[in-house]
């Protein structure tokens, strides 16, 4: 798996001139990062003098948190899997109608993934920004920089994973989809803004 | 060494309680990634049939990115040493005045090389999003995207690294050295906001 590669290693795999990992990848890796800054700050937070009334807030910050941490750190993988995907179905025969016809749906099967999975990155990175914000706003401010880093690391992943949303659409042929998650992704990418600078506001630096 | 950490690792100890690492690391990291993906653009044009004419510009950006990478991999235990550094200065004794001189000495030290390490993060990160420009321009069109990741990777990094200089500075009482050093942190502010733009532009998605 990619995330049990050392980072150096992991970044050494990115240069090289293999396709992935890549943008996708390091969209996951950066939402991911954003979920361990945002629980930094609610685990200094926690439990502290003076901190007594933002407490169960700063738990529930943390837990939401460590769940996104887990499942956006498979997402490193799942992105690079589901290129891989693509490559796969692109290989298959195609001597006769039947296996044209399959190899069609296959491709466009494997190509809806590679655009679902950025889509739910971009999701969580947005959704991370307001814990983020939460943990800016009412946690330890001596780690209120690393709540910024959090919120700036989740608008990273959110846009790099917009990109990687559109770029697959350009290849699906099914319109109603195609609409769907263009919506969405427009959407994500409005918000992130937005809410970067929401929490931003909040650092006086 | 934290480079030498898995990914998951890394991000566990992130997330944990302790100090470091935190946003000063994460940019270094980010700063890093950025080499890594502005690497990756320039290998997959590198020797391509096409790219002929931008082969040059494509070897001299690897080598640069390079370069950069191995440095900024090192930068994520700098920063989280520095601040290590902060600590153990405020430990020294201060029973005597000479005692007390010389631990406030130390800890103006301490200080500054904390400052310093994420300036030179920022510097760094900006000096990439020129390199990533160079490669969603003139790159192959396919690994565009993973240009931009790079781009928005070495925004991240500038800004949190910006957030970190800025920090420091308000423990240090060398008024020269904080004129200078914030004038430079705004700068590379602007910068990174304006080459994030112009970078982004040349992507039609």
């Amino acid at each position: 798996m990619l995330a049990d590669l050392s980072i150096k290693d992991y970044l050494a795999k990115t240069a090289s001139g293999d396709p992935v990992p890549g943008g996708g990848s390091s969209a996951a890796l950066n939402a991911a990062l954003a979920a361990a800054l945002t629980e930094m700050v609610a685990q200094l937070t926690i439990g502290r003098k003076g901190f007594e009334a933002v407490d169960a807030d700063m738990r529930a910050v943390a837990a939401k948190a460590a769940g996104l941490r887990f499942s956006l750190t498979a997402d490193v993988d799942r992105d690079s899997d589901s290129y891989a995907q693509v490559l796969k179905a692109f290989q298959r025969p195609k001597a006769t109608e039947a296996e044209k016809a399959a190899r069609t749906e296959a491709v466009q099967e494997a190509f809806k993934q590679a655009a679902l999975v950025p889509l739910g990155v971009a999701r969580a990175a947005v959704s991370l920004m307001d814990l983020g914000r939460i943990v800016i706003a009412k946690g330890n401010p001596n780690a209120a920089s690393d709540g910024a880093a959090g919120v700036l690391a989740a608008r990273m992943a959110a846009r790099t994973a917009v990109y990687n949303v559109r770029i697959n659409l350009r290849s699906i042929k099914d319109e109603t989809f195609n609409a769907e998650l263009r919506r969405e992704a427009d959407r994500l990418e409005a918000e992130a803004e937005a809410k970067e600078r929401e929490a931003l506001t909040l650092m006086q630096l």
